[in-house]
């Protein structure tokens, strides 16, 4: 069999401040035959993150070779029962247009008629599964029960609004960066209030925006949020935590802590934080609940979705410039 | 009926220091005849706190008045059916050997056989309630786990050690505020390893206590204890944040934030403030669990019991210097 011809970003130099088009450089690459065990993979479709930023640095991804990043395809030949040819799966060999995965490095996905592929990168994929592993079984919401969101324009914050809503939630409020982003929240994504964080003091914005109150605070920042929500929240309110991939910046720049976390103990408070990593075993549960409201509009999956492999370096240039509504995500192939 | 005449102490002058023995003074009151719905009960045993001295500032106590505690008393005349005489009660009119109490402001409480009734006011009290509820309703506790335990020769400390014990702990750890006192959380409470907390860094002292880690923190302290604590947990460890009564200076002077509070996400943990009047419906629970124990002699009730309502001055003045080792009580009358 003809092998096909591959083609692949990779890293060539590292920057000292913002990431430039000229650390990467597009190579051919000639697909090797495939061992017993092994699949070949055509990429459809592959997520651009901030955090990828990061791998630019001394430490993280390797010059001249092969690059990292969430991605889904469709096996195109197979020397393993396990990956059929066919089949759609998630795998994390990203920048290429295809890839040689082992059932021990990628995972097959459901095809759902009626939602675009694209949302396994989405609201049914990392983004989406922190939302509800942080609404279910983090934070443990209650209908009726009102919700403050930071971050709330994200990937994350957009598809736990959402949910909340279908989850039957009161009022919901939400934090983005800047007042378009707010406008958005409450205009299309059905949140009762926004505001743009910036517009300090936060505590003021956020005791105007939930006057009544909050019982959960789903956090995607903590810092200064934590702070002000822990001010807001009522007695016995629970703050779910999220280590979404989209935080990684974070984790090596921790926020400064709450100057009132003793209130956690006066106000009964409960604050926990999780890694979706630990909670994949809720991926049935949020395709069941979800999918319907995919198929019937209920829920919007916001994608900012650039067309074609040649676009992937922009793609990535432009998430770390903001110019994304949601996640962004590189489609390489129908 | 010939009326018992009653003796009290009032808050004559306020310290502008320490409390001393010349801002109390003892007074003598004719007990009043009762109303349809009151009780006489005459007091048995009293509490005192370090959180009296805080009452004894302006916004505090009025001056020339009766004060507060808690206080174990037996019914000697009564006006309502709900107390009825010879019934053992708990109230809050402290500081005198007499008190008229109304049935909502006075609760009955089990006598049980070959248990001190002071027990009342320690282990079967509130701080023997907030360590049973920390331990099993906040933190969750396991057999098998480890926990690290702060202020542990204080009255929560002491119960929570013996109860985790009893309740199939691995390793205990305490921290204490003296060698003295963390030598008998080891030789004399079941403590597998304890501290004095002087000896900085706190953090390492930790560390070496419970070199494998530790699944359970009971808080009675926050700052630097609860930043130590959050480095040594493991992956999904809980805190359990104590509002103890014994906390009250620290809620108007609340302790710094831990700067590694941001590993609540990355470690996965669940930090918990709880106050122990939200759990009083958990009393029958621990009176099932702890009584037998109790009899048996398996728990040690941490008390320092002074005698005599003539000195119940000197007894507070005594807990402000920390002459107590775990509760002080005051012997009023057998």
């Amino acid at each position: 069999m003809s092998r096909p011809t591959a083609r692949a970003v990779h890293l060539v130099a590292r920057p000292t401040g913002a990431a430039t088009a000229e650390q990467f450089a597009f190579v051919e690459e000639r697909v090797p035959a495939l061992e017993s065990g092994e699949a070949l993979v055509e990429n459809l479709y592959q997520s651009v993150d901030p955090y990828m930023r990061e791998e630019m640095d001394e430490g993280g991804w390797d010059l001249h070779a092969p690059l990292e990043g969430r991605t889904l395809g469709r096996v195109v030949e197979s020397r393993t029962d396990a990956l059929p040819v066919g089949a759609l799966v998630f795998h994390r060999q990203a920048w290429r247009t295809h890839a040689v995965v082992t059932p021990e490095r990628a995972h097959l996905l459901p095809v759902f008629d009626g939602v675009p592929l694209s949302n396994h990168l989405s609201v049914l994929g990392g983004t989406g599964l922190s939302a509800w592993v942080g609404l279910t079984r983090i934070a443990r919401f209650q209908p009726g029960e009102s919700i403050f969101i930071s971050a709330a324009a994200g990937g994350v914050g957009t598809a736990a609004g959402q949910l909340a809503r279908l989850l039957g939630a009161g009022r919901i409020v939400g934090s983005a960066g800047s007042a378009a982003k707010a406008a958005r929240l409450v205009d299309h994504l059905g949140f009762d209030a926004a505001f743009d964080y910036h517009d300090a003091p936060l505590a003021d914005r956020l005791r105007e925006a939930a006057s009544d109150g909050l019982d959960v605070y789903f956090d995607n920042v903590g810092g200064d949020h934590l702070e002000a929500a822990i001010g807001a929240l009522r007695d016995h309110g629970r703050i779910a935590w999220c280590g979404a991939v989209a935080q990684y910046d974070d984790l090596r720049n921790p926020p400064a802590a709450p100057r009132n976390l003793y209130d956690v103990v006066g106000k009964s408070l409960r604050l926990e934080g999780f890694l979706v990593r630990n909670h994949l075993d809720a991926r049935p549960e949020l395709y069941d609940f979800l999918v319907p409201h995919l198929r019937s509009g209920a829920v919007v999956a916001e994608e900012t979705v650039v067309d074609g492999f040649d676009r992937v370096v922009d793609a990535f240039l432009g998430v770390m410039r903001g110019a994304n509504t949601g996640k962004m995500i590189v489609h390489l192939a129908d």
